[in-house]
């Protein structure tokens, strides 16, 4: 799959320094590791500039510190999302440094700090309940090298306090807008901004919230054409895109 | 069910001029009219101030020409909505002053433009496509004696639209605010104002809005604590509502 | 955004006793305070007369409390809706005077008992489980200064017993009706009245109920006009609007 | 599948008069017929007191006829709900006495007029506009052999309305009650009546009656303990089921 | 609200023995008692035969020992439904002969054991999953005053079991059906037999029945025309219209 | 992506006769060819037995022609689901062999008839109304070179219909079963017969069918373990997976 | 309903040796048993080639042990899914060779291993956390006598991954893919293999995937036709259809 | 707002030159203009180098002739979504270099053609149905000056078209991906590049596409990292976002 290595394979063929089978073995053999339960994928790092990052919901703390102690021997960093204290205590045990933030069950390593991104990502929240996503969005696009301007709880019921950080937010690159409840902040920054927002709507609300669904609506039917949305209480998918966007 | 008229029926019996069957009768005999096909509710016109409005959707022209004569008969304006052009012809023919409003099928005789608002009604839009919805509700609280202040086109996307009308927001009673999409707008007035806001979601949009439901659900879950919800593209009950709102 | 206060500042301007620097600081610098987790927002006491309230869910005991003491030093009444009972604790120890309500999560410092309100407001409920959120309206209506009629267990199965409430109904300047199941009291007490009813779906009920959803949607189609909807078991919502309307 | 007719199939087993093969056959041998398009089911007049109803949508004017006819071979009368004016009139060409209710879409024939109902059925609805719904239920009930008492436009809003017919409803056996928007009135005329209430919810309403989904949702959680529910639109289901409890 | 009463009343008001505001003050007086938290409804059991039922979810066992006491002064049954263990205990101590259910969480004081029912109701149920609700059916239909014949296990993925209790069925005045999953086994036992079927959802099944959806509007949308539905695991409303249909 | 093309690739790259960027290239060049607006993927005839399929709504009559040109002069069969009436006369202008069913929408040149399937396959509908969508299941089937017996309008409503062909059924080796409303005949179906059961849900149905989810809710809660579900009146799918497994 | 049985009954009928009531009886006799509270279906053993499987879920352990038991008596298998540990801890004690697996709560006794699946079934997952439902699938194909290819962790994400496992897939008789999130999975490996794929949705997933409404809809919607769906997370489904398939 | 002319206003109020309520008053001027029925807003194409949309649908061509004149006026270029073919007529003939594209209903005048974006934008779609959406992306991205690279017909049924347009693929700057259906191809394309996704759901597919529901909530649950979400069919807002992050 890499055009490169392709190349210079079927010259090894043409050479007869590599046999055709081997030559298909070696075709097939991705560059990720099966470690039984889980395919930890090295090659993202590559594509992506970010090592695999672990999903920890529903995983043994064993499990996780499996999986974690892999990605540490290839990678400097690490990522797990949405991970239990008891996996985050096993894997703090073993690699002393990494930090678990509680809030959004963020467990981190980050050995490598060299700064990827060419300017600013804002991370905004609209209220105090959507800290724990904004959080996750925050350590992520930290974790790939960017720096970011944390804004929170300044939700559109008091616009006031929305104008209060326009110019925090007009220096953004690409900012990134929780919102629980009605979900109209990535709106009203997005009209604000001429930069990208990536909203991320929280499950944070009342009743007719529908644990996400309201605000997620409201993002996708966003007036402001420069919203672009992503998963229900999904701050890494959030923090991750926008991490791309301020690479290029 | 009318306190003082059931007092004097009761009086009546104990003096004998009423029949104790009679009285029962009576009782039993509701100030709604039976026309076959509807019951007119002149009554109505006594506790909300407002005569029977007709809904239109549905109903034959000759039903909307009969309930129409009917309520006329006794009532000096009349407000019919969602009426089809020929119903609204079929009326017009039998009461020349009769107003058609094709955008939002409003078909209204306004005879009595005595005035029962203590202050004005701000009827507000967040895009053209609004406007039918925003008609219905302004000429609703027109017809209950109401001054209307219309805004239209100043969604969220652009809050320096929104905020350009603050001080003629600033100055309404009650605001009916109507929005499609994210119905955000609501929410943003709602901060900037603190009078009540009766929310209007429309039913226009792109995909995801389904139908008005995606501006629902936001305006529901209003961070605004001053914003109320009528039913999909329901004008008609905003601006009712707001009438009876600007009357106390 | 006051203009009072805007128009005074472009006099010192034009007077030199303000820089044009310190101006536009000021103009940024926005009534709200930054508590580093939470902006409290002193400003809105003004607009709709009613001091910040504390949506105590997932915030921690500390958080509550910080904004709680924040709020206290600059008014003389505090609402906390959908606390925890530890949160609860914490504040009556630093304001002894502090009530909590465990049905409903309210938690209530009532210094200023002053009325703002120029009728009464009916809190009215279906059924002795919607008691929980009835309460809450009731708790916040309350505290904005109102005279409450408490109407409970009327629901339409049983319109005798409606009827039998009509009169105090009808004595109400607004009406706030909580029910669950299928919804239907609001309508009919809206039949009944001719002020405007706040209509509170509760999350009461059996399977198809949907946590609410039944009673909401109930509401949103009721075919009496006069009725306009809040969030599923927000009684809050419904005890603020009635309280902005009972002010007028 | 006959308890009697497969006890004497034995009998005539044991005697040799029926071959093994022949009863095996016969057994399966079922009481309808094959008109290669559709099995007209003539037994269900057995177990059901009523022929076949023909669900005319979708099927062109051919198959309608097709299956009246075969309908009207064996039994004296025919319904068809949903029918479309073609195939209403190609009927009526060839079976004169057929009546079609262009409002219901329902076509009749109906020689038989003996009644089977020990009482009367109510068929009530909400507003004019669900005449069509409940229109369908009356029909059914009539040619199943009921006394049906059908009333009209007595919708929640209305109390006195409803209170005005209470003696009428009160003498029902049982009561077919159509509404849609908030679909409150089973609930309302379930606590007025002792006898069972067959609710059927209707599409009419504005936008968030979702077709009919906030009656159907409504009905279903009914504080009243005497209501079922069938499906929205569904008039037939609603006289049927009343017409089976009103037989008993 | 009592006709017979209500004559009775004005003909003493006739003759003076009763005066005018007290005539008024009667006519309010409806035939229920307020508790302060719930207003207990003896005259129920006049209009449907059966004392008001408790819904004991969400109540405190105090409240349903208070309502229960009210309830059995006057009548010598007593229902409550989804009793919590605690709240039955506490009414076991002071009535001892209340029977506690604990897989459906009724509780039943069953003194008169009188037969209203003219002939058996059939509760049947698909699958094991499917007893609690049915047994709540049950054990409504048995207090009301029936013969009920109890059949369990027969879903249609073993039609040849249904077959088999085919001519139990039969035998049944009406049926009370109770299924989870597609929910289908109504339609199969309607289609078997003539007379009425209440249809029971329950929110039994896998991943994509969502808490009883499917079966809900799998039995909506049965194609046995005796077909009716009650809300999800609404075993007690099934039960109840069972007997209200048994009595006629 | 052919692993034995792949090989003999390779091996022409070690004896030189093919360069390495022409192999790279060849590699790449798969066997789809580019019309521009679509690229038919002849190679699936070889990985499923079956030519590209076209589906016909939304592509204009050109569209339509242009693919079944192109795959016609590769294929001796076309299969085209839902076209369009104009589309069916252009390709039979071109084909005159092309034969085109209405009801489904079905256009097929069916020159190949050589049998694959190993049995019979049965294609079952509950209602008449159900017969488009098994058509297209049944036409499916047949292009795919396999027997089908087709049996309809035997819903569970008349479970002696479906026992009378119960004997049909078991003769199939896997059952293709069509339901609308709330369809069971799967469960059914599937409770009767040891073979596999491909449900495909039809959007036909009174209101709280919802276009079919009723059904496919039904069929995915079934209790039958041999049932598996296709998409809503998605016939092609259901006789298309039938056919890979009568070849089995 | 065994033909031949029926035959052979007729035969003793027609013999006299046996009775017409005794043939009734016999004819009424089904295959299965009645244990009380669940009728355990031997005969399904017959006809699907599998004893009862026990869906364990809501059951006590006590009724698990007691299905169990008789099951083992006429069976050598036993499959019970979705086993609470103490009711698998109850099992182990009677049978101590049962196997319990807690991740999938799946509980078997496998003592008759004979082969009659003809080829191999491929097991396929997205990611780690599809484990417990792939589980499911693999220990349902096992005891119905298939041999197993487990692939796990290849999601659509990572292309690659699914690529170099292609020659496994392609040498599947019938696959069997889980999938949670997006649950593109299965339409992936369908573009890559001739054979049927049964598609199994998870309900692992952030917030909008709504506990595999997400998944479901994703694969019913599938672009490759050889697909088709169960329910959520039933890999016991999955397994069980695979296994039927495998054996033609 | 625009914070340079608001520091240059003050000093002119300090100098004198501008009168405080002349300062009030232009604070307030926001650069929009007033049409009456809409606010063009040209302020818009400094923040986002865009100018105004036209959103055509419900708009008479009377209006969008109106709104497009103001546009052209103040911009080169001219962008209407969703025009009717009767609107883009009146305005080709006041502009006759105006381009119609039917399919996708675009309308635009394209005279300022100068490239802003740094690299390329890829356009994919899956099907050809979706080639509607994928236009207006495309359309709107060029309008914004992009250099794009359209790709049709990639769906992930046939992966191995979708690796044979990798490289293509892979040199996209941005990419935005169309699907219909499961809405799968983004995940897969985001597996496979580096850089940001933006997918757009469409509306195509079979009934339980639910008018892009599955494909939208696919999307929104795509285990790609690299993806985000606009409304469904809303090319637009993909073609726009993508060119926004072009530019950076």
């Amino acid at each position: 799959m890499d055009q490169h290595r392709l190349k210079s394979l079927l010259e090894q063929v043409r050479e007869g320094s590599v046999g055709i089978d081997d030559a298909l073995a070696q075709m097939r053999h991705m560059p990720f590791e099966d470690l039984g339960f889980a395919k930890v994928d090295h090659h993202r790092a590559i594509r992506h500039g970010m090592p695999e990052v672990i999903f920890g919901k529903g995983k043994s703390p064993e499990h996780v510190l499996g999986i974690a102690s892999r990605v540490l021997e290839q990678s400097g960093n690490l990522l797990a999302t949405r991970t239990e204290p008891a996996a985050a205590e096993l894997v703090k045990q073993k690699f002393p440094e990494a930090e678990y933030f509680p809030l959004s069950g963020v467990l981190r390593v980050w050995r490598d700090r060299s700064m990827h991104g060419k300017g600013t990502i804002a991370v905004v929240c609209a209220g105090t309940s959507d800290i724990p996503v904004a959080e996750e969005a925050q350590l992520t696009a930290e974790i790939m090298g960017n720096q970011v301007e944390a804004i929170s709880d300044i939700g559109v019921a008091g616009i006031h306090r929305l104008m209060a950080n326009r110019e925090r937010l007009a220096q953004a690159r690409v900012a990134v807008v929780c919102a629980g409840m009605e979900g109209a902040l990535p709106s009203a920054v997005g009209g604000l901004v001429g930069c990208p927002v990536i909203a991320v709507p929280t499950s944070i609300g009342y009743g007719a919230s529908f644990h996400g669904l309201a605000a997620l609506l409201g993002m996708l039917n966003s007036c402001s054409s420069n919203v672009t949305v992503v998963n229900i209480d999904n701050g890494f998918g959030g923090g991750y895109v926008a991490s791309l966007i301020n690479r290029l």
